[in-house]
């Protein structure tokens, strides 16, 4: 997330407009190292990125837009919004406020610090 | 790691006396979500630090030294470096240059662009 709009959640637990988050997917790349058993990276397997904006998205659900680059390399360099259908209705129906924040620990611990 | 540390990776693809690695390790939440299969988050469960430092650790091989802050929180908010036996010369012998960084896809990136 872009670091005004962390500092944003952090203090009211809102997601400002401009908020633009970027997901980086990783494959895993071995389940098991000298240190162990566990999910250790291997390369990157896609990039995308959601956008809420009120002015660029008023059509959009919470004003949230995504968007996908690949998940073949080399990415995109430019893309196109997905269809409310494809990627918004799911966020709004299983995310909290359009953010799959319970999967980022560092998101969701400021999101419970900011409600109290 | 430290960016100052990191910047010198970037140029000469060594890590620098002084360099600070932190590792968070994080459960796996869930494996499958509302976007299909995968290991996503959970909780944080552990912290552990390696510092290169040729003043500090002279007779760690590499200079090396490991900290471990535990697996249980909170977290110890001291902890000694760990003996050279259980955590340096696995390193030593598994590792490039004393650091795992076949695991950590930016890092691994990184080196092999300085050798170029």
């Amino acid at each position: 997330m872009d670091p005004e709009s962390f500092a944003h959640v952090e203090k009211t637990g809102e997601y400002r407009d401009g908020t633009v988050l970027v997901k980086e997917l990783v494959a895993v790349g071995s389940k098991e190292e000298s240190s162990g058993k566990g999910y250790f990276q291997g390369d990157f397997s896609g990039l995308e990125i959601s956008v809420k904006d009120s002015k660029r998205f008023p059509d959009e659900p919470g004003n949230w837009a995504y968007f996908s680059f690949g998940h073949k390399y080399p990415l995109k360099a430019e893309t196109a919004k997905n269809g409310a259908t494809s990627c918004n209705s799911c966020h709004e129906k299983n995310a909290t406020k359009f953010v799959f924040s319970d999967l980022y620990p560092v998101l969701k611990d400021s999101l419970q610090k900011a409600k109290k």
